[in-house]
């Protein structure tokens, strides 16, 4: 079951060394999840060979440019290609009136809903939800309200011991409840727990998103041992100062947070345009948390099951 | 003297086959104007090495999404590199109403004056005018208001005949305004006609960029003699209905104006999505008009003098 990131563009503010700003495809289980949308971002998803019409939502972390003008270009197409299907957009506060505002100016004709969700960047709340995942908001810190975002995918139903449907005659009628956990009373009238029948299901996976912030230990216990982390790192190390003034982190901080919050594989991205070169800062997150990637644009990071 | 033109995006609504939409740069002796910026425009210029700063005026055709989503982005970098030139926008009615919600929604810090013209697409007028060129409205008959423009190089002075210097002692102080057409008044009291004098300066280049349009002949004594015409060539012949349902142009009908116009080259671009391989859309126009091109993105048309 497919639980893939793929980067569309990881650079920072102004697009440079053809590096496309802030936005992210997240498929959970074939189904597709927009993270920012900066300038190009319907560009890339043709260039990468990814379906814009699978993706449903949209999550937006903070209005600054360079993470909402892929919108309305993706929002036109969207229209332009005959989409139905409603949308649900996540964003704080600000983004539905800019939207209305360009819909009107351009007169494009809007073939589908839009569902506009204000996101409440200072609470970590469950803001989403269908069968297979929920999404929580994570408060960061930034120049502008901003928040973050933590996919989960629900638990996944036990697995049965196929022996035991032999030994106590199990109907397959009752497969489906001893899955979810219920206890099977035989025909005798024995009640065999379910713990006797089943074993663990497969572990759900987790991935958070996080950018634009500043270093933030109070995200650490919100994202605690995520399998995926994208952690902001827009400046090396020997940028702390400026990075800091700007509301933003260093390849350092966001390693030590991923540390902290002990997850299974680090991220980093927002680079600014100052790096060439983005080896030296893996290299820097890298010597705090060893398992440290880049957001290469256009590569698919695949997140497998641990159990 | 550079006149050139570079393709920086030339797909028609949405991007498509590594095709942006529209959006150019006309070098005019070393000043930059852009005309329409699509989404991805700013892009495109680091990706064809153009120096976003030495643009100070652009030009938009309408106010439909595939011509004016880059303007957000670009304006926000022009910010974010501390430009202090003001810059200048013709466009129809409405844009600026969309950038200042645009502005304050993205909490953008301007760091530059703009300066919004509003262009009736009604007339055709002067509307720009520096020491090098004009720049002239083109009434456009699209879905929406929408105007052509028309770029043309001012006189240049005369030459001077350098023996004619010799021959009647004109002395240094003179040669200027002889160039500019005077005559010259010898020791003796008599004049000596500026045509015995001078050969005519190089002949003014001109460019006239006509999208999007249905086929319009109006136009043709507006862009008389141009040595470069953009015509938009949205659809081939076989799609003529539905074209001009949309508005829209097909290749022979972008060549028919071409040719009733007797410009010096036609460049046909705006191609729609479903047009993978475009060189059939430019041998139709080629059977109208044999000196057809093809807008091609990174592709830089160069203008010589034809004197």
């Amino acid at each position: 079951m497919n639980f893939s990131l793929t980067i569309l563009g990881s650079n920072s503010a102004i697009p440079a060394h053809g590096r496309f700003p802030s936005a992210q495809v997240l498929n959970i289980q074939e189904d597709l999840y927009m993270i920012d949308c900066g300038e190009g971002a319907q560009i890339r998803l043709t260039n990468f060979k990814i379906k814009r019409s699978k993706i449903n939502q949209i999550f937006i972390s903070h209005l600054h440019g360079d993470h909402v003008f892929g919108l309305p270009g993706l929002l036109n197409s969207f229209s332009l290609a005959g989409r139905k299907a409603p949308l649900d957009i996540f964003a704080p506060s600000g983004l539905e009136k800019m939207i209305d505002v360009i819909f009107e100016t351009t007169q494009a004709h809007k073939t589908f809903e839009i569902n506009f969700h204000v996101v409440d960047t200072k609470k970590h709340k469950l803001i989403f939800e269908n069968k297979k995942i929920k999404v929580y908001s994570i408060p960061l810190q930034h120049r502008i309200p901003t928040t973050g975002y933590l996919f989960k995918e629900k638990p996944f139903p036990k697995n049965i011991i196929s022996e035991k449907i032999a030994e106590y005659d199990i109907p397959f009628s009752k497969i489906k409840e001893i899955k979810n956990g219920a206890d099977f009373t035989a025909d005798e009238g024995i009640v065999i727990p379910n713990d006797e029948l089943t074993f663990e299901g497969k572990t759900p996976r987790s991935y958070a998103y996080c950018s634009d912030t500043v270093y933030l230990e109070s995200i650490i216990p919100l994202i605690k041992n995520v399998d995926l982390l994208y952690h902001e790192a827009t400046f090396g190390a020997e940028m702390a100062k400026v990075s800091f003034e700007r509301g933003h982190s260093t390849t350092k901080e966001a390693a030590t947070i991923a540390a902290k919050a002990e997850v299974r594989k680090l991220l980093i991205g927002h680079f600014s345009t100052r790096y060439l070169d983005l080896n030296v800062l893996k290299e820097e997150a890298a010597e705090i948390f060893p398992n440290s990637h880049l957001a290469i644009e256009g590569q698919k990071f695949e997140i497998d099951f641990i159990s």
